[in-house]
């Protein structure tokens, strides 16, 4: 496929590698800032373009990928085009392409993307949604050319799945965080950290994390997390968090989850 | 070594399996419930034994691990033994075997120990600390012989690991869930988290996570937010967690972390 990226963000970096590995042809890259559209550009063997009215109309998907809030206009300015047209937004709906509905879709990679930082597309859920069941298998097949995680939602189950994503990815890595701070006050490393990092999230690669749920909480062990909070006394705000953290797993294994 | 393990529970039966792989012999396990003892001692080709007086002086090493709240008893009633004894614990200090100081010392894994799920222990840290020099030597070489990870902490060192480990795989578990109770709303399955999950963990890996933090959060974008918090409205404790955890990461990143 002949494909145009609009945006050069984290996920249009991978999504535009991704597709180049794949075998498809990106035509275009478009950034507002010309020297983002380049580096990007350069990558994937591409054009850079800093005006949206430089598009070349000779393409077969344009790949909106850019913050949340400049979706609409984007799209606005792209309908003109009336090509296959799609955005990468795991919290945006479809409706937000309604400019040129008739040939929108959604591309969602379900995946935490750092420009810093490889990833194996092939395993990366991809969370498709097309305006018309024409437009959804082309995408179906489109997605299945670059991973092997391809799945049909819509976009009410697209933006729940968004905001699992910030429980079972950023909140996480903001503990992990916490955790390097802990320590770093008594002198040890994040390293002694890491393994255990790993195999929790190992963990429930075939389990449920129910199954596997551990620590003071769990076993309601009351002394053990009154000594907890006592180390937190000067940082109210993990106190906080600890305090609630430890009372819905205790709640959450009452309720036989 | 000719090792006596004190308990059946997690830690216990993966330090048992590990001692056994390096060729170790457990000579006999203790538990207060026979079945229990004899379980894990069949898998270590030990003696079972439900009573502390049946324990066979002729040993080089005795392992307590048990409950928290069970050690110092248990430290008084093998102290006639005068034998080189541990616990595993990363909550209690070295002084819950006052009973038996001399020959005391910690031998703490700092791993999530399920009993259903196995572990390579070459990869867990074991921290380890002794009431002198020469019980930390000794303990020193015996973690070596099952871990490729060795650290000398203290008590104090280890109390703040032990609650670093609440932040760093208790409360991510317990938000796996979370996630996986939202998606379960919408028909969509725990499955298609799993790769983001082991991704943000192995992302770590190599880098801090105040590098690789991705998220609303960490844009600051208050719009994605506020929808968030909307989907949990029939949710009040899952909207407060949101906000905390939300407000820490904005205010974390501005402290230049």
């Amino acid at each position: 496929m002949r494909i145009t990226m609009i945006g050069s963000g984290n996920v249009a970096t991978h999504l535009a590698a991704a597709f180049k590995n794949a075998g498809h042809y990106i035509a275009q890259v478009y950034s507002r800032d010309m020297h983002h559209a380049a580096l990007l550009a350069y990558h994937v063997g591409a054009e850079a373009i800093d005006d949206l009215q430089k598009v070349n109309p000779e393409t077969d998907l344009l790949v909106i990928s850019v913050k949340d809030d400049a979706i609409i206009p984007i799209a606005k300015d792209l309908a003109r085009y009336q090509k296959l047209t799609v955005h990468t937004s795991g919290a945006t709906d479809i409706e937000a392409l309604s400019a040129i509905i008739a040939n929108a879709g959604v591309f969602y990679p379900l995946q935490t993307l750092s420009k810093n930082k490889e990833v194996d597309f092939k395993t990366v859920p991809l969370c498709i949604e097309g305006a018309n069941e024409e437009i959804a298998l082309q995408l179906d097949q489109l997605a299945q050319t670059i991973s092997h995680k391809v799945y049909r939602i819509n976009s009410v189950q697209r933006k729940t799945l968004h905001l699992a994503a910030v429980f079972a990815c950023n909140f996480p890595n903001y503990l992990y965080d916490v955790a390097r701070q802990l320590l770093e006050k008594q002198q040890m490393e994040f390293e002694m950290l890491r393994p255990l990092i790993l195999e929790t999230a190992q963990k429930v690669q075939d389990h449920l994390p129910a199954e596997v749920q551990t620590g003071p909480a769990i076993r309601n062990d009351q002394s053990t997390m009154g000594a907890h909070l006592q180390m937190l006394d000067d940082k109210p705000a993990l106190k906080t968090i600890y305090t609630l953290l430890s009372q819905q797993i205790i709640t959450n294994d009452n309720a036989g989850h």
